[in-house]
């Protein structure tokens, strides 16, 4: 058919990357995947998945202490941290299989390499220092962990990907960064009873959410014994004589740790990736440059996932590559939709959201109609313990649409999953009202908010 | 203003007559209510919320020992039922001072009395044998236990009533019924480490629900060690030398068994109310007949709640209460809507549900498209617990939409309250399809089922 040694290979073995090979081999293609680390990428093996496994296990400690509320009388735990990554490993190990596994079924090659794009179809595979062709290429490696360069005693700090392997669980820990990251960890590292320091440049952690759930779960992350320094960086960390870290704030203060973790941020993973070689355009962050059929500059290589740098979640990057099997293999040209995605962050207390925060909200409509509820949810009764939970609408008052939903609370994520369905299908805050409540639940809160809590008119909030 | 001690009376403070009470007074209509045993009515007071309750303390349970695979020891744990017991009453008696608050408030006059009808404007309050007079009145009473007539031994047997205030917790119990108080009492008494046996007449259990999640959630409680005996009731219940309970059932078993609570079933409360006397017509299970503006066919009279036998939910009796304050005092007639309706079985694992069942909508429409995922919950990959969520959306092929949709799993009920939103707004599949998902979560998977498991032809399935 070509003259090419595949159809289609793909630089990356994560959720984008597979998807696009394993779809593409399905489709009879001939497709080689290549993959420098481990298959299943970020999500898979150093992200969301063995994320959430540590957010369940650092949830035990405030069911133990819930029960007595119930009548339970728990006798003394005992967390281990060598079982928790032993069992995560174990499972992250049986994912792994499962992505290589449904890549072999479909047909496609698996290259356990780094590989790097030599001109705009021929990619080399760095293992056996072969030279590979290819007609299309995909790009999707990714991104990486941003380190602080320039930090005095940077090499002493570990990142989100150390922070799934310490050999043991540090006593205290400060952790750099106010996005999601920073805060999953931040509590999950709590849960399991390390002395938890939160430290952020900016003035509020979770940029871009609703600002009512920032701040709310700020003060609860406060209330359950986490230090949070806002506005604050790490200026120097330097190991003293008893082996723990000496940190100097910029605000003068100074923390005696046991380790310090940066979640600053990501960036894409394009560094010695052939780009340049190969005529593909990057932005000023490194990021491949895609157009709406997530094509580069260079016509028959394109990118996918977080190494394009728009919006860095999984669902997005697989969305994508399922788009671009429509558009490259299928003539089916399919532009991947970027509107009302879902998110949540698995602090404690959840937050999941769609759409938009009230303050972006204000930016776009004249009229804003504001339902938000806080309360205890019905379990904390019992338990006793004093966490809000918060359910808010964002709704333009012109057309009565729903425009953004935000939750802090258990099983915020599971509600905004299924919120996105009636958001991205444009209901209406008629539609919610319509909607029967289910009791008890803390769902219902969402659909009996008969009145606007306060309306915003160009800017203004009146109550 | 009008002759009568009252522009509205109302005779039932449960969740609809509060609320009918409480917004009609709120409008400046003077209002009585009267109540014979407690303000919360059967929600608040002996169901929906003390057994929510209960089913939180259940779960504690199963964390105890789901902690293990996240590393977790935990020492000798023991359930004290009687702290239960006193956190739980102390909740619902702050729950039913709220309600009082509130109707005071608002300005209605209570009555800790119970109250009869005399003629079609005149109400008989017991407690001081003094009758008042009404314009509208409001007939909210709701329903009450169905005892099992003739069956031997029944006055050795409990209700649901009196699960709520146990002295102690029995070793053992049988729990007679198949709907849902049946199967969330066994779920609960399990998890307390209590004996369970469950017996119900019918061929499964949750008649009415979708059976995907009859079957499987039946195959849960009995690998559990719930034991489940369908197609079979108790003939007889004898008190034996050693004071526990001998049953006998139709199926020629004998048990010895603690105690035996009868689920089988709730009727509207209408005895000795005083219909008759007003002409208030009922039907033959005793309900009070109402038109479509919850009117019966006495012109002032009114019904709303499970006392007229329609859907017994507490959100449905405060919609309808809603209604009716609209359409008696505002002159806005507005009718309850009753279709798609969500509902949630606090089960372990919990049923959420909301539209037509597999089997129901197989009778209303000719093709079919069923979308099923059986997985296992993230969470169990490390506690090891075998238990299978569920996920299932059944579309009509013709017009792709959404016309049921239900989960068997951890949070169904919180789900379900959000995908009634999205099916009452008569979302197609591709709504559905079109939301990105939230990663990871369950929900994901009701967005990510992208081809049909099989469909459904006139009746046939075709895989």
């Amino acid at each position: 058919m070509t003259d090419f040694d595949y159809d289609f290979f793909v630089i990356g073995g994560g959720s984008g990357g597979v998807r696009a090979a394993r779809l593409a081999a399905g489709l009879g293609k001939k497709v080689g995947i290549a993959e420098e680390y481990r298959y299943g990428g970020t999500c898979v093996i150093r992200g969301c998945v063995p994320k959430k496994l540590f957010v369940y296990a650092s949830h035990f400690s405030e069911a133990f202490e819930d029960a007595a509320g119930f009548g339970w009388r728990v006798g003394e735990t005992h967390f281990d941290w060598q079982t928790l990554i032993a069992n995560k490993d174990r499972e992250i190990a049986r994912l792994e299989g499962l992505y290589r596994k449904g890549l072999s079924n479909a047909g496609a090659e698996i290259f356990d390499s780094r590989a790097e794009l030599v001109d705009a179809h021929r990619v080399r595979i760095l293992s056996t220092n072969r030279i590979v062709t290819a007609d299309k290429i995909l790009i999707a490696v990714g991104g990486r962990v941003n380190g602080a360069d320039g930090l005095e005693g940077q090499e002493l700090t570990i990142s989100s990907n150390e922070a799934f392997h310490l050999e043991t669980l540090p006593r205290s820990i400060l952790i750099a960064g106010g996005g999601y990251i920073a805060v999953e960890f931040a509590n999950i590292f709590h849960g399991m009873g390390v002395e938890t320091t939160l430290i952020y440049r900016g003035t509020e952690i979770l940029k871009n959410f609703d600002m009512d759930l920032r701040r709310t779960l700020h003060r609860t992350m406060e209330e359950k014994g986490i230090r949070i320094l806002c506005e604050e960086v790490i200026s120097k960390i330097v190991r003293s004589a008893d082996q723990r870290l000496d940190v100097t704030t910029s605000g003068a203060k100074n923390l005696k740790i046991d380790q310090v973790m940066l979640a600053i941020g990501r960036i894409p993973n394009t560094d010695g990736l052939g780009l340049e070689a190969a005529g593909v355009e990057t932005d000023s962050h490194g990021a491949v440059v895609v157009d709406e059929y997530m094509r580069t500059n260079v016509d028959n290589i394109f990118a996918v996932g977080d190494v394009t740098n728009r919006i860095q979640l999984t669902p997005v990057a697989i969305h994508e590559a399922m788009c671009l099997v429509e558009t490259a293999f299928k003539d089916n040209p399919t532009s991947p939709d970027h509107d009302m995605v879902a998110t949540a962050v698995f602090s404690q207390p959840e937050i999941g959201t769609v759409g938009l925060s009230e303050d972006a909200a204000m930016k776009q409509f004249d009229e804003l109609e504001i339902y938000s509820a806080t309360f205890r949810p019905m379990k904390h009764t019992l338990s006793g313990r004093q966490e809000k939970m918060i359910t808010k609408l964002v709704v333009n008052a012109a057309d009565r649409r729903v425009v953004g939903a935000h939750i802090l609370g258990p099983d915020a994520g599971e509600m905004a999953q299924l919120l996105a369905v009636a958001l991205k299908a444009g209901c209406t805050k008629d539609d919610f009202d319509r909607t029967m409540a289910v009791h008890p639940t803390a769902a219902e809160e969402l659909v009996t908010m008969y009145q606007p809590t306060y309306r915003i008119k160009n800017g203004e909030r009146l109550d």
